[in-house]
């Protein structure tokens, strides 16, 4: 049995958490199974290693942004520069892992601490971003044959030229599947301040529950409850190669939310979980030409701008115009609308620009659908009851998701959460 | 041309140095010189990790020591633990290389930092203390000939099993001197808070001259004035390859002090340097049985206890015992008598243990004594007009080294340095 166990940044953000990881790691092996634990660096420790690469190059006062890419915008594309932040903030991890394996040591166990270049991660040359191509674990083997915990560094790899990449915020928690698909692993854990993917965010609505499995495509279609817990990526990861994730809380031992492939997921339910995205803002757009290419020329200017377009609604045309609507994320918003101004479509009269930051959308997923009509409907029905306008609707296989106005956006998560019966199934110990 | 620049802790420790140390930097690099700059961690950070490891093991406050082999001596010799703490410390000096590099790439250059496994210095497998043993130089060639400013991290190297290995207190001084004997650089420039080696200390004499050049058996002689500017053992390095060392000042543009070979050297001083030792402590054995092996069990005993002896001074017998004065590190003197009380020899009656910690040693240096004679008897001379008597008295072949009382150490000093001399010449412009 093999299992790797990633902790992230709050888990090891002081001695005291790192000695208490240490006792849980042993705990772990002492029940017969090989250990890999994969470290992020101590929390607050990677933002101030960019921050003095921030103060270096401001040679003033520099804001600390705490979530998104991590190198500064201002800086992206410097390939040069990127290298060398990689270099950088890779120390963390590097940090937290020998302080937890000296912690393991200092319990009685036998732990080894790997970085970059001894891990055998092997990524592209994409600095802060690096994607992962391949892993020679010889190293990692040799030394769980030897008894030890191996503490491995997570978020970097290295690159053809030896170079060290990262694998961008969050990385540690892809650096853990992908050790885990490489070792073969029965699982991957991912111990974190809360216990598990829940049906929807317990902040919002408190009979949210515990979800015991979830499949893989449930979590990628959940980010928005799952961002919190694990990186997205690393789900993506998972799926490709089967990993099952575990992702639990490194405080108590109770079981947390398996994810894990469809095969192997027993729950029934038709609705998985319902999650509410605030971050969405809606562009209308009235008057557009109805000729060829008019279309391909506005998403073709919001692409240019690294703008991700969500859902895309096309009103049938009249009079050769037509309208469109598509939401963009609300931080966007304004460099949306800036480049569509500056649009020159041909043809037919000015194209009036209309936005609405005042939106959210909500989700609605579950594997059953696909073998369950209806849903859709069903959903329809709940809103309707609770006399909720739903301004747009998206479908796929497994999603059903709609924009309400942000002042609906709770009411509406709460009455589907309630309506697909999601505050029923056995109690989670934690709800 | 080739030059490898090796700046300290100190130098870098804060964004604003290190700015500073990229413009120095770059002005070389315009001189037509390719570039290989050595760093060590900023200053206070390598304590910063040691006192996390130790405060790890601990649960309680630590006392962080400042100076010495920097592994918590409790654990000296637990290779796992020694193998993390390399790991972790060696993190000090990758962060500043990587902000280093940023600051030169701020400042319109290129660079790109190297950590262990890319920079290629191999090392024997003594964590906290590593020797090196070889060196592959194909990627710091390489990123030389792409037009780059290549940033080394000090201190560490890699062992053959991949583990990274430092190189003990002060290592940076060593790896920049062995990167400069490996690539066949034509000069190491040590750039430190100082502007070079003085004729002594100019704490102490304020009319000490600063040395142009000295021998690499002058400064390893000097070791006690040396020892503030640069690792000795990185003299010692530098002279097994030949390697010309220039110690100078970070903060200005004077020339410092020459480290070169005997050949090299053109000031024709008989003696380079006076030098104060005030930890040293002084031992005498009264009525020591003179019997066969006597002295090698006395010797014995301190070599055992990893004590160095400096002077030996042993009397003619007088009735089958004798009497015998040596000198150790005072720290050590508490456990040099400790270990002698211990001692069980054979035959005679009680020896006498006298210990003295109020003493302290001057050492006149010059590689001219090899061809002048009575430097000892001046030195004498000197001493005598001042009334300070001589305790013990060693010599080498270009050292005189007087015991003398600890009371007696500043004067004698000023004496020997204005009476050889090193008070004129030309004048340092620091001075």
């Amino acid at each position: 049995m093999l299992i790797v166990q990633k902790f992230g940044g709050s888990s090891v953000a002081t001695l005291e958490r790192i000695r208490n990881v240490a006792q849980r790691v042993l705990a772990t092996q002492r029940t017969g199974q090989d250990v890999v634990v994969v470290v992020s660096a101590m929390a607050g420790e990677t933002n101030r290693l960019i921050g003095l690469s921030n103060q270096l190059a401001s040679e003033g006062d520099v804001t600390l942004t705490s979530k998104g890419p991590y190198v500064a915008s201002e800086r992206a594309g410097d390939r040069a520069h990127e290298r060398e932040l990689d270099q950088l903030v890779s120390t963390g991890e590097n940090v937290s892992a020998a302080l937890l394996a000296m912690a393991i040591q200092n319990a009685g166990g036998r732990s080894i601490s790997l970085v970059g270049h001894q891990i055998g991660l092997q990524t592209d040359a994409t600095y802060t971003n690096a994607r992962i191509l391949g892993f020679s674990h010889g190293r990692i083997r040799q030394e769980l044959s030897a008894g030890n915990v191996v503490v491995c560094a997570g978020f970097q790899g290295l690159n053809a030229a030896g170079n060290i990449t990262t694998l961008g915020r969050g990385g540690s928690d892809t650096s853990a599947v992908a050790l885990a698909a490489a070792l073969k692993a029965d699982v991957c854990e991912i111990l974190t301040d809360v216990d598990g993917v829940y049906t929807t965010d317990p902040r919002i609505e408190p009979r949210a529950r515990k979800i015991h499995r979830i499949t893989y495509e449930e979590m990628l279609e959940l980010a928005s409850l799952g961002a919190k817990v694990l990186q997205i990526r690393s789900v993506e990861f998972a799926m490709k190669f089967g990993v099952p994730v575990h992702v639990r809380s490194s405080l108590n031992e109770s079981e947390g939310t398996w994810i894990v492939s469809e095969q192997k997921s027993l729950e029934s339910a038709v609705v998985t979980g319902v999650a509410l995205d605030r971050n969405e803002a809606k562009v209308t757009l009235t008057n557009v030409p109805d000729v060829p290419g008019t279309i391909a020329s506005i998403f073709g200017v919001l692409a240019g701008a690294d703008i991700i377009v969500d859902m895309i609604i096309q009103n049938a045309s009249r009079g050769g115009s037509t309208d469109v609507t598509f939401t963009v994320p609300e931080n966007d918003l304004k460099k949306a609308v800036a480049g569509l101004r500056s649009l020159d479509l041909p043809g037919a009269g000015p194209m009036e620009i209309l936005s609405d930051p005042d939106i959210c959308k909500i989700s609605i997923v579950g594997v059953g659908m696909r073998t369950h009509a209806g849903v859709a409907s069903k959903a329809f029905e709940i809103l309707g009851r609770e006399n909720i306008n739903i301004q747009m609707v998206s479908t796929s296989e497994i999603k059903v998701s709609v924009i309400v106005h942000e002042r609906y956006g709770e009411l509406a998560l709460r009455a589907l959460h309630a309506g697909f019966g999601l505050h029923e199934g056995p109690a989670s110990s934690a709800a």
